[in-house]
Parts: structure tokens; C-alpha cells; sequence
């Protein structure tokens, strides 16, 4: 049995609108943002606009939906930081290191011989993860969703 | 432009029946088997039967159907092996290190205070993913897919 949703976690907020995101892309379902603690360059969070903790409470049509934007992401964001790869990561519930509780979906474009860094090393500058996300949007232009 | 799909990868190999597997589910789009190099106790994968090498060359509605299964395994597999959350992980390509070039999603059940082994540490005694596919395979008969 999974904790409840707490509704005063910051993606949530990020969702009402209370504080700010680097936003990327967002449909009926689902909102993309920069990670302002970026693992690899272009790395971005897709979370569900439905109030869920993590896989074990998303409904399976929800999840879909986050995997639908998951990949388009991943797609764009391999082209706009001229990646060779792309990593995706989604952690449920403390026990497996899940920080904010409500569900995330990483998309870490990757580079050949470069790790990425480990998580919550450094916040970027503002001014890259503006540029960053021009970059993304410009590219997502090009997909279709 | 990413390379194109080598039909002699082992998750070929295995949807082709060639080489055994640790099956624990199957349905029209998808097949979901145990890891023999389990970085927790239940480690799973979960594969598309459509070849492709990662989420930059699968269709939307196919790598939703990953998802999909992907929630079910998780699910189940958190009852099935007492675990208090869950990490899924997804590589493309070899720059992301991906080493079988067949998509692949991890389902890895965690533990508080367990991280996950590094990958690729040590082959699973076969009794014990017996034993592990048999718990997952009794828990999914509870979940609805």
C-alpha cells in the first residue's frame, strides 16, 4: 500500500502554476520541463497533469499517455543537443530514490564516453536552461507529437 | 540517423523461441522476461515483439504498449518480491550504453537502504530465477493487465 498524494510537492505547483519550469511542451495529459539540475544537457521531466505518485498509482491509460510524450521528447531532444543516445529513468516511492513524489519521467540525452552526472549535482544556469529550452521547442517543432 | 535493426541480438533470439528466457508474461505487442543478471530480486524486462533498437525508432503506439505492460510488471512485481517501490530504465542506443540492441525496458523492484547491483555483476542461479518468475507470474494472476 503506497502513501497518498500530497498535493503541496513542487511539480504540482510547477502544474498550478506557483512557481515557474523551463517549459518545453505540454498537451492534455502531460507537461515537459528542463530539469534545472540537468544530468546530461537537455535533460527533461515528463509528469502526468493527474495528481499520481509514481507507475504504482498512474492508471494505465495515464502512463500511456506519459510514455506517448516520452518519447517525442526523446526524439526532439536527441536532435536539438545532437545526442548519440538517450536514457529514460522513472523512480516510484522512496524506497527505490524517488525525491518528489509526484511522477516524473527523465529523458537524459546522452553523448558517446560522457556519463551523466550523478543526480542533484549542480543547478544550471539560468541562461543555458533558457537557451536549452528554445533549442528543445524548436526541435519538437519538427516531430510530430 | 541511427543504425538499423540487426536481427541477430539476443531478445531476437529469444521472441524467436532460439534461446530460452525466464518468460513471465506475453501479449500481442509485448513479451516480459527476468533479467539472468538481476540488479534487484525480480529485475524484469519487458520488450516490444516489433524490432526495433530503442524509443527512437519504435512507433508512438508501440512503445505505448511497452508502457502499458511496463505498469503491469511494475505493479506486480513490488507485491510479489514485498518491495516498497520501483525503478524502470530505458537505454538507446550505445552512446546511453545500451548493449542488446533490441528495446528493453527495465522493471527493477527496490527496497529501502538496497541499491541496485551495478549492471552486469553476476548471473542469477537458475533455481532462484525459477523460483522469482514462478512469485511473478502467480502476482500478475492478481492484477489486472
Amino acid at each position: 500500500m503506497i502513501a497518498t498524494y500530497d498535493d503541496q510537492n513542487i511539480f504540482a505547483k510547477v502544474l498550478r502554476g506557483e512557481i515557474p519550469s523551463y517549459k518545453v511542451y505540454e498537451n492534455e495529459y502531460t507537461y515537459a520541463f528542463l530539469d534545472i539540475m540537468p544530468r546530461s544537457p537537455g535533460h527533461t521531466l515528463v509528469i502526468p497533469k493527474g495528481f499520481v505518485r509514481g507507475i504504482l498509482d498512474i492508471s494505465a491509460s495515464d502512463f500511456m499517455e506519459v510514455a506517448r510524450t516520452t518519447r517525442t521528447i526523446a526524439v526532439a531532444a536527441v536532435k536539438a543537443f545532437d545526442a548519440g543516445g538517450v536514457i529514460i529513468q522513472q523512480f516510484s516511492e522512496p524506497a527505490s530514490g524517488q525525491v518528489v513524489l509526484h511522477m516524473h519521467m527523465h529523458v537524459m540525452p546522452m553523448t558517446e564516453g560522457i556519463d551523466l552526472l550523478p543526480a542533484q549535482t549542480r543547478r544550471e544556469y539560468p541562461t543555458v536552461l533558457a537557451q536549452n529550452a528554445a533549442k528543445l521547442i524548436a526541435a519538437l517543432k519538427d516531430e510530430p507529437a
